[in-house]
């Protein structure tokens, strides 16, 4: 692996980071064609998840895919899909050394594009910026291996970690550049998932605005009880923009059920455990749907219980330069926790300053 | 004035900024005297405020003073008191320029170390860096213009703005890094301040270990009736280093007065207000006492004290990366909020990692 294979492959990895969001259920990859030196093709999976990011720089490459090396963020596949299996259109086109940052993770098919590459001749390196790719591609890896999306939880407190005042007021606590920081996020998101207290306090329309963009994440609210106001915007515009209400299969058959399907909302029945939806389940019926990458964004109930079931995989907490004191309302809600060696670690990712606020990026420890 | 002025009042400044903590209750000045392009003296105002840093620099120089240029952070002093005024020894010592960062904080004798340079035929250049050195000099500036010291709260908490479990556990939330650095701030400031809360739970000793220093702050606690462990360390070391104890007149002359008197402590009686002493009492009596920069530890009461008083001039909060939920205890108390427009503000200032935890620095906005 030579300093021009990295750069390649950060090229490929760069354009499959420009399809995060978009791609669900599949993979975000991006597909870079390198011919004596010259970027011949480039490519990511298309929005929606097809076509793939090998067939869209082999299109782009034509006949000078012949001899190329080309670099992929994951391992092609070998299996015939709705389109023909990417190692064999590598093959076909002529392409000579295939670069790959990491292996399927499947580990049913994991293995058998590399194996289709190398029975033809083709030669094959594995490894360049798999730590990079992994992260990248983590929301898939853990659809595939752990049915069930990566989730992000955001946090948007003042100083003293509050999201409102006693009295619920909570607009705004943070600054415009951070909100908009925000819509940026759920833009690399599949889904954007609140609990029903939030949507009953907060009315939110979740979809990103003022940032050019035609996708729109699904947006998600978790309620048991499917208590929620049918004067909402998501009551509004859910048949602009998916709506999906995760409840338990007692408000699945309720007469409000029909309402909101009626509105254009999907509801999808899960188990709950004791008082609250289960999350663990609420998770995997996300993940069932194909979900890759889930932005939560709260309430503080509903941060808390993803936190409790260690579900959160990455936080993304927004500090303003506010206090609001004790009576406010806790942007974390109860953890249960009876020791500090039992609290939920995670380590940091990095922090910068957007607008008056400061973000800051941790991940599970 | 030119750059190579104000890269000689930057090398003032930081000689200055060596003496907080240390020189109350006289400001941190520092002085540099400069002879055609060369360094010939340095100095700073001495630990305990005396000698002033125009006597060293002035010492160092020696002959070399004669036709040279003295950057001084502030206005050289000009009444005699148990040192001869700074402006008469640079006059006598023949500085031919004074090149001065900002006038004295004291309104009734600012101007007046200029004037008397000025009479002499001293050239004077005022205002190089001022705003630097008025930031140095707060602490000075705030006990000589409001009487009382300038205030540093630091925060040191979980991302969800908690300080210990609900059953008080506290140690450690954040790395052994965040708490060298808190060091570090303890040694720049007159003292260190916490409530009775902190004692009782904390047992603390609020002394500067690890960092080589011969001078400790004071050690102020706030504790209105005197309900203090006499089995404390603060108790156990008060000989050693100052321990004050901020209570209200019938504390003060309680048995228990007197056996705190006896192991070291001074009691300094304040008005109470409500069921609490008074935020700004307390801190006009610490102003009266002389001191000019208070680092205060917390607890949440004490915390949520001084800003609801509008107290708070700086805010150090480091951010451990762990959560322990709603039940933990805040690291602010209850601030008697109703509206968002009524929650004390803040600037950030800058924020950066420290060892595993992030810290920022906010000030009053």
């Amino acid at each position: 692996m030579t300093d021009a294979d990295t750069n390649h492959m950060r090229h490929a990895l760069s354009l499959a980071a420009r399809g995060l969001g978009r791609v669900w259920p599949n993979p975000a990859v991006g597909c870079v064609i390198v011919n004596e030196g010259r970027i011949v093709g480039r490519g990511r999976t298309a929005d929606g998840g097809r076509p793939h990011a090998e067939t869209l720089a082999l299109a782009q490459a034509g006949r000078l895919a012949k001899g190329a090396t080309a670099y992929v963020t994951l391992e092609p596949c070998a299996h015939q899909g709705q389109t023909p299996p990417c190692a064999k259109a590598l093959i076909e086109n002529g392409i000579h050394r295939v670069v790959i940052a990491c292996e399927d993770a499947d580990p049913r098919v994991s293995g058998r594009g590399v194996a289709m590459l190398r029975e033809a001749g083709v030669t094959v390196a594995m490894g360049c910026l798999s730590v990079e790719a992994r992260n990248l591609q983590r929301g898939f890896f853990s659809r595939v291996n752990h049915n069930r999306p990566t989730l992000t939880l955001k946090l948007a407190m003042t100083l003293d970690g509050r999201i409102a005042t006693a009295s619920g007021e909570s607009k705004w606590i943070t600054s415009p550049e951070a909100r908009r920081a925000v819509h940026g996020l759920r833009a690399s998101h599949d889904a954007v998932m609140v609990g029903a207290g939030t949507v009953r306090t907060d009315n939110p329309d979740l979809r990103i605005r003022d940032l050019g963009l035609p996708h729109q994440p699904v947006r998600v609210v978790a309620s048991r009880h499917l208590r929620l106001p049918q004067d909402s915007q998501l009551f509004a515009t859910a048949k602009q923009t998916p709506v999906w209400i995760v409840c338990d299969d007692e408000a699945r058959l309720s007469p409000d059920a029909e309402r909101w399907e009626n509105a254009g909302a999907k509801l999808i029945p899960v188990a709950s455990s004791g008082t609250h939806l289960s999350p663990h389940a609420t998770l995997e019926a996300l993940g069932t749907q194909g979900l890759t990458r889930v932005f939560c964004e709260g309430g503080g109930m509903l941060a808390a219980s993803l936190l409790t079931a260690d579900l959160v995989d990455e936080l993304i907490v927004f500090t303003a330069g506010k206090l609001i004191g004790a009576e406010g309302q806790p942007g974390v809600g109860p953890l249960g926790i009876s020791a500090l060696s039992e609290a939920p670690a995670f380590e940091l990712v990095g922090v910068n300053r957007v607008g008056a606020d400061v973000m800051q990026h941790w991940h599970r420890a």
